[in-house]
């Protein structure tokens, strides 16, 4: 369970509550019970999704299956018993963290002093309606990945993006805008701003980690660049460019995207040729856009320290290299 | 995550907690909401735990992961990749699963209309306690399986049995008694008194589904016999087996507990000889034990139907046949 936090994230979940919280006027002391809460259940989807896609390196060390497949000689395992036993060890920790943000979140009553109906309706946001977007978009991921690019719409393109990464990104707006009213209403316009923000930049957030799933430094990104091809991802670049490729070019992409078998040089040809369609800089202009609404969305909220750093934030999102 | 919803359980659960809010005084409509989520919560960890024991049958189905190796031909994958999938969709399914029982929990508050401390403690209570005792029970079952049976002691079987099934029977008898006197004090002596009639009743249970894990028919049971035995699980039958065991007994015995290749005849001979052995009796004695001391702590509870009930209740605990 504390693998990965051992060398931690970049905490941008967490940021981005703590300063919706202080946009609206809160402490982001207050906000802290929260804000642990949302790294903790990113962190328990990166496990699970991690044996899912078959990722051996995440944050420039081992996945946690990657890890107890490790125990091998120990428990005196069979390769095959290994590959199990770290498949095992990967979901048990990722079921045992699932369980910590609702504990989390209980602190901010037990601890904070917040109205118990706060966290209560925090915590009931959480488990039903960001863990369905989260659960169905990786559903998804996983299944059109075996679906011809051809049959995918640039709408569900999309949706996936909103649904398995910016649905938890809306709900950091969300909780941290509650937490520093001190209401339960959805409904107040600086909730549903924050809520907007948060939510665009999660899809920008998800256009610049597709794009860096291609040509980053695999050093510097610490997890394997190119595997999203190999995968048969239904990412934006790869959608973008397809969509203008030549049927010698779609012909090429198609027999390689998706096949467990592709090596490197046919990976980065893939790659190439997905840069040479726009695929790449048409996805950043996307991304760009999206932030550029993010930051339109906020004119409600008065000026602030705080909406200044939501600025510096999210564009900071597509400033990274990891 | 409806399939195995479609062919329903038992609901020992649900129906335990719904007569413990009876038994001192609640009404059984205010606490549904609550005996839901105990049947839900059970339900997803045994769509993982199905993955992690590899059990191809649960309530005579096939187990979720089981089933979605079939999508084989429709999405054209190769057995590797099939089998790859089957897991992926089980995950996904339990961990959607695990989010509901929060959300039913939540009703006690915005449907039943139970002060909100109330539903944010038992939420607490379900995803700390009652989840790790539930996981490291699980992850010690895994792990004990791979450890000659020697290394082990009847305290560590005993205390297993408590965390891997008895903790949610627990549960089930505190949430059942908080939300009948409508309070969050667990010192309160009857909610005591439930918690402790659950907890024991749950080892009793535990104990005789290790029982018919070895002797049941398997076309009642609805799930394999003797696998325990190949998985190497090390169950209260063969634990009290081992110990009297002769030398030559004790060889045969660890050469086919664990082993991933043995036979049904082997099995079958394992399983004879803890019968010989007393395994099965002397378990069974213990199990009536823990029924005895069950309906001992019952003792500060007024009598009442649903007093009688309990008891009834936990006496089909034993005499079950699946």
């Amino acid at each position: 369970m504390g693998w990965h936090f051992r060398k931690p994230g970049k905490f941008l979940r967490p940021v981005l509550l703590l300063l919706c919280c202080e946009a609206v006027g809160g402490e982001e002391g207050m906000a802290l019970p929260a804000a642990a809460a949302v790294e903790v259940f990113h962190t328990w989807t990166l496990i699970h999704d991690d044996w899912i896609d078959r990722s051996a390196l995440r944050r420039g060390r081992p996945t946690v299956h990657e890890l107890f497949v490790g125990w091998e000689k120990e428990l005196q395992m069979s390769p095959r018993e290994a590959h199990h036993f770290g498949g095992t060890v990967a979901i048990l920790a990722g079921d045992l963290l699932h369980g910590l943000p609702s504990s989390f979140l209980h602190r901010l009553h037990s601890e904070k002093g917040l109205p118990p109906e706060i966290p209560l309706t925090l915590i009931h946001i959480l488990e039903t309606e960001i863990l369905s977007h989260l659960l169905i978009g990786e559903m998804k991921d996983v299944v059109y990945s075996y679906f011809p690019i051809e049959v995918i719409s640039s709408q569900q393109v999309r949706w996936i993006m909103w649904q398995k990464t910016a649905a938890l990104f809306s709900y950091c707006g969300l909780a941290g805008a509650l937490i520093g009213l001190r209401t339960t209403d959805r409904n107040h316009p600086l909730v549903k701003a924050l809520n907007s923000f948060a939510s665009l930049s999660g899809i920008a957030f998800q256009i610049q980690d597709d794009i860096l799933g291609l040509i980053a430094d695999e050093k510097i990104l610490g997890k394997p660049v190119g595997s999203d091809i190999r995968e048969g991802k239904k990412t934006l670049p790869l959608y973008l460019a397809y969509r203008v490729a030549s049927p010698a070019q779609k012909r090429f992409l198609s027999s390689i995207v998706g096949n467990q078998k592709s090596g490197e040089k046919e990976i980065q040809s893939v790659v190439e040729l997905i840069r040479e369609l726009g695929g790449i800089s048409e996805s950043q202009k996307r991304a760009e856009r999206h932030i550029q609404q993010a930051y339109e969305v906020l004119h409600p909220l008065p000026p602030s320290r705080y909406k200044e750093l939501l600025h510096e934030w999210a564009s900071h999102l597509l400033s990274r290299e990891f």
